[in-house]
């Protein structure tokens, strides 16, 4: 069908923006999900729940895809400068962020299935540790939604929590583990789910850090509280 | 001092393209030599080296922001299509994942201090584990310095090599802990220097994959032989 006169087709920036801002959002939506459905095969222990996990991360590839290909498109056709720049690129690194959470979540359905013998007792730390890191990248996928950098710097705060819950839990399954030998293997594995969680706060906090980045540029976001932790500190 | 009649002060594309590629090549020169000198550290239970290579991450960090920056202003003041937009965004993600490396030769430097009780026997893989990751860091960079692709691809391939080693690696830390419940502490924490090592690995895939990427932009990459290995895939 042919454009009737005085119509266009090119779609304003603030328009195409607004798409790109939804497809990360709903990348968002759909990472968190997959990290308490990752974590709920597991306390289950339902291989097929987990499978799914597994296969799903593929949704949330193909979607960073998208958004780097609009971002090409973007940088592209509208040469954007200062603020809208900062937009687009500040588009590119959160989806690459969710993306990682993503493949935690998928990292964690895979070892889940390998705790052959049931949900061990020392898992029992492990959703609490979910719940608050799902919280938080909402938070931070939210903040980004409504470009709010106060809602962004609360949400960055929390990641103190989250590590101080990571480090009881380590410290938990090193005790299971001194204390009987057949706990070490699955224990091992629960120390690297418990580390896959613990990475998806420092992906929140650098999707916190670049809605900062894009409202403010290059002005040094404030400083947060952060108890200097060299042996857990991956 | 005032330009002369006829010259200019606009550096071509290319010329500032060269630079890029320069300040990456000396990131991942760096990075590598950051990751040996953490290994070192842990070997020689050099607590002082150790803190050198924990400070030294810094300077990545800061070639990374020089880096960031000299895009956006590539960006803005050459607004670039296909192929030179490519390069841009390459360069973008290329020093993004030399930047991770970076962090984690940082990690192993702040792990290799926890590990009192002198250097354990069973770090005693580690060495080869790393020399094969560095290796592979310079051939992937190398093949950015000089755009080749064939190289890329080999220097991917190598990857499966350095999993291999990993897992032995993991599996022979695992025999060590059920041998004698004195060793989970120290194994514990080799077992996560381990893993970082063997995330090197996944970085150099990627810059590898942006290689491709730079040169052949969305043709996909021909696939690589990679066994499926749940339990350690990270």
């Amino acid at each position: 069908m042919n454009a009737l006169p005085g119509e266009h087709i090119v779609k304003s920036f603030d328009t195409e923006l607004q798409r790109l801002t939804g497809e990360i959002v709903r990348m968002g939506e759909i990472a968190a999900a997959q990290v308490e459905d990752a974590i709920d095969a597991l306390v289950r222990q339902d291989a097929i729940a987990a499978g799914r996990v597994v296969r799903e991360d593929r949704r949330i590839d193909e979607l960073e895809r998208i958004v780097s290909h609009d971002v090409l498109h973007l940088l592209v056709m509208r040469a954007p400068v200062a603020r809208d720049l900062r937009e687009v690129l500040a588009a590119l690194r959160i989806a690459a962020d969710i993306e990682r959470i993503g493949d935690h979540a998928a990292n964690i359905a895979r070892r889940s299935v390998v705790l052959r013998e049931g949900m061990p007792d020392p898992a029992a730390g492990l959703p609490m540790l979910v719940d608050l890191a799902c919280e938080i990248v909402r938070e931070v996928i939210g903040a980004y939604a409504d470009r709010d950098v106060g809602r962004a710097i609360a949400a960055r705060a929390r990641d103190a929590e989250l590590d101080a819950l990571y480090i009881s839990l380590f410290r938990s399954l090193l005790t299971y583990m001194m204390e009987d030998p057949h706990w070490i293997t699955p224990c091992t594995h629960l120390l690297f789910i418990a580390k896959n969680i613990e990475r998806i706060g420092d992906h929140a906090t650098n999707i916190a850090e670049n809605v900062w980045f894009l409202v403010h540029g290059d002005t040094p976001m404030p400083a947060r509280e952060k108890v200097e932790l060299p042996m857990y500190d991956d």
